[in-house]
């Protein structure tokens, strides 16, 4: 299958679309820009959740449901954010279609049947959540709120790929209430070191944690703190973001408290979320030409057993030995998969997995039965080993750390060698067009600078690094002072 | 708190509304008819969800996630079920909001962003799922698909109550495609020994499982398999369903396969769904006069610890004892928590988790430290108990099993006193109207004799018990003849 797959280097665009479809993640809906997730995506999501949600909880969360509709007088009362996602936002203007009296077995929109007001489908839900809260806090004692939910949004998109931007996607969105300025700030920046260590530590996959410029805030933030990770054809991806709100929706649905002093004050906000796009990321940092490749962390079968054989006694005699291994693995909590399907030989099989980045993949036929050996292949470096059977389980152990770590310290050094410090426009220009990735240069600050260096480049800024260092120099572009350096790129 | 919850007695459905609200589990949102589910409310929903999926898991199926929007046309396919949903669906017209010039600051539709079809949000995924299945099945090795999705619907109620009937709700549905008719058959009366399992063994929920009359089935169904659940107030609730879809939907979206002989022949389909609506299930069977009672393998909190202290250095003591005592609950896997808010006294406490119905109280005070007892009590039967601290792990572990098991044994009796079989219509009336309950009696299997039952007694048959006795009776209602009793009830 996968010497059907575009290579990277032909295509990367063409590449990814094909892997997503190839490799049984997802595919395109009969709904424009929604995808259909299927069970083997879904499955990485299911992971990814479950790491997270854990993740939420550790750090004091709850998690909540709110409704799918947000009534348009409530999506308008926080003006910015409003018109922040006025212009993709689906709605539901109807309740009820009848008979088409003009076409025999269709059914049209009852005009009857025309809501009062409209609904918007939640394009993220701070709005319906915050008129919610109101109701939630009185005294600073009903304070923090730390409520997470799991949810589908709508952000009617006009150019859709899938996983990395789609019409409706799945996700997460913190949002947390709070009596002080600082306890907000410092939830947001929590959850931004909470994506980093979830993108880190499962995902496999680097990423700079640093505040988004003004133009790059999410609406309706006071700052938006973000993840940005690098993808192989150079170009940056948002991972996640943490939004410190201030008091724009407290004082939006008026939400007040009476503090320990006896004073009504507003409350403070933030919000942060990530979403189903985390698959796309995952997929375009570690997969190569042959398929995907999946970190053993986050892989829904981190081994898989092929047996060899040419008759049912050879195939009873390998499964006698492997059932009990398949056991044994498990009890270690290894997720395996021992594939005796008769109706695909070992070479389609081989291929199958492959394509589906499967990181160990175990084969035994007849010889190893003798010599009691099993061969064991790698998906990340796509390296064999014959290993004896006794050692066999310490050694898949073993392994799929050294994938989970080898695949970081891969994508560490593809972004260290993508990251260039870069002090003059010409340079800039030629960077950006020629070799892609980060490029750390000085900026004035200025959002029209910025929204120029954008027209010549195509390139943004992705973030103003948490650890950026305090260094004098010239704006790339315009040559005033500037103090630190922001981090360019294009993005997706 | 609970002295201002109304007795069952008094107003049963005021109860039940009071209670959601004070045991802080829903409320209603400014969304008509949609609910907000709180974190408490969520965490006894993610119990559910974690059961079920593992069964779920366990019998084969896989996650998936598909549209949440479903294109009229595909919608209006399969005719039975498009007439059946019809007049309950939100419909999404328009995909754009805009400044409203007539009104500054505010928002309207844009009257230009019109979609060319309109989309359905999902009332049920029939549709679109099988219009998707129509890309995945070619031939017998591509069947059974057996897929599940965790995922929020709407239906556009008029009379909506918290958990039981809301506008969006969430659910699981399963939808399942099979090569032969016997198999999906078997699939479908498979999920509905799943789900009796899961409300008998999880929930405590005593249910009846058989099939629904033809007027009680899904729209679009050839045979829906029903739970049927007892409330205390005698009232029945359909708790899941599980459908044999027959070859509708595979003939109305074209999905067809290439059986092992070489012939093309549609593909054979069940769903399969429960949903928020369990939670009110949960609720109304056990609950009492008090608040909320949970039966501890649903219980988001097993146990509570209460300390009762007059200074810090007491509660130094307790806290040291309690400590250790929580962390062999947890290896157990018991979830406990130890209460040491100083915002609140013991009594408020109690009362607290008397309301939120947490299975077990643990109270420590002075006396107890120096005797080396704790007081132990059950929120089922309000009974207290002095245990020697080295007894209450055992104590309390086999604690939890007892409550489980006698909430479980408490609704049988109840719905056995509340099962009356009746052999003419007089009695049939005056036991629905006084007493409530199920009524079982023979009915000439006609849609008319139902429906004119239902307009005398507003009782309708809640199924046709699947362990139903061939016995040879004459209907209640017309004296006609009838083979087997069936079950009537009024039904939420």
């Amino acid at each position: 299958m996968s010497k059907h797959l575009t290579k990277r280097a032909d295509d990367y665009s063409k590449w990814y679309n094909e892997l997503v479809v190839k490799a049984d993640l997802a595919e395109n809906s009969a709904v424009r820009g929604c995808m259909v997730i299927k069970p083997y995506g879904f499955a990485i999501w299911e992971k990814m959740q479950a790491e997270l949600d854990r993740m939420f909880k550790e750090t004091g969360h709850e998690n909540a449901y709110f409704p799918l509709f947000v009534p348009k007088s409530l999506f308008e009362a926080e003006e910015k954010n409003a018109e922040g996602f006025a212009k993709e936002c689906a709605v539901v203007t109807h309740y009820r279609l009848q008979n088409d009296p003009d076409n025999q077995g269709k059914l049209r929109v009852d005009p009857e049947a025309k809501l009062e007001e409209e609904l918007v489908v939640r394009p993220t839900s701070e709005a319906i959540i915050w008129n919610t809260y109101k109701g939630w806090v009185q005294s600073y004692r009903d304070l923090p709120l730390l409520i997470n939910q799991w949810a589908n949004v709508v952000r009617w998109e006009m150019r859709t790929r899938l996983f990395l931007r789609t019409a409706e996607f799945l996700w997460q969105e913190g949002h947390t209430a709070h009596a002080t300025k600082i306890e907000a700030v410092t939830e947001a920046r929590q959850m931004q070191d909470v994506y980093a260590e979830f993108a880190e530590n499962f995902m496999a996959m680097p990423v700079v944690k640093g505040l988004k410029s003004d133009s790059e805030r999410f609406a309706g933030a006071e700052d938006t703190y973000t993840i940005e990770a690098l993808m192989q054809d150079g170009k940056a991806l948002q991972a996640g973001t943490s939004h410190f709100l201030g008091q724009n929706f407290a004082k939006a649905f008026d939400v007040k408290f009476t503090s320990k002093e006896g004073k009504k004050e507003y409350v403070w906000a933030t919000s942060w979320g990530v979403s189903t796009r985390l698959i796309g990321g995952l997929i375009m940092t570690h997969s190569d030409d042959f398929g995907l490749v999946l970190p053993p962390k986050l892989a829904p079968t981190q081994v898989v057993i092929v047996p060899i054989y040419k008759d049912e006694k050879q195939l009873d005699a390998i499964s006698e030995k492997m059932n009990e291994f398949v056991k044994e693995l498990r009890k270690k909590g290894i997720s395996v998969k021992f594939d005796t399907r008769d109706t695909y030989r070992p070479g389609a099989k081989f291929a199958e997995y492959e394509l589906k980045g499967v990181p160990v993949r175990v084969a035994i036929g007849n010889r190893d039965l003798e010599n009691g050996t099993l061969e064991i292949a790698r998906r990340d470096t796509l390296e064999k080993q014959i290993v004896a059977q006794p050692d066999a389980l310490i050694f898949i152990e073993n392994l799929l750390e050294e994938i989970q770590g080898n695949l970081f310290k891969k994508a560490v050094d593809f972004r260290k060698e993508h990251t260039t410090v870069v002090n003059d426009f010409k340079e800039f220009k030629k960077v950006i067009k020629s070799k892609g990735g980060f490029v750390s240069a000085h900026w004035d600050g200025t959002e029209e600078t910025e929204n120029r260096i954008k027209e010549y480049t195509k390139a943004t800024i992705r973030c103003i690094p948490n650890d950026a260092e305090q260094e004098s120099g010239v704006c790339v572009l315009t040559g005033k002072p500037s103090n630190k350096r922001v981090l360019f790129a294009k993005a997706y």
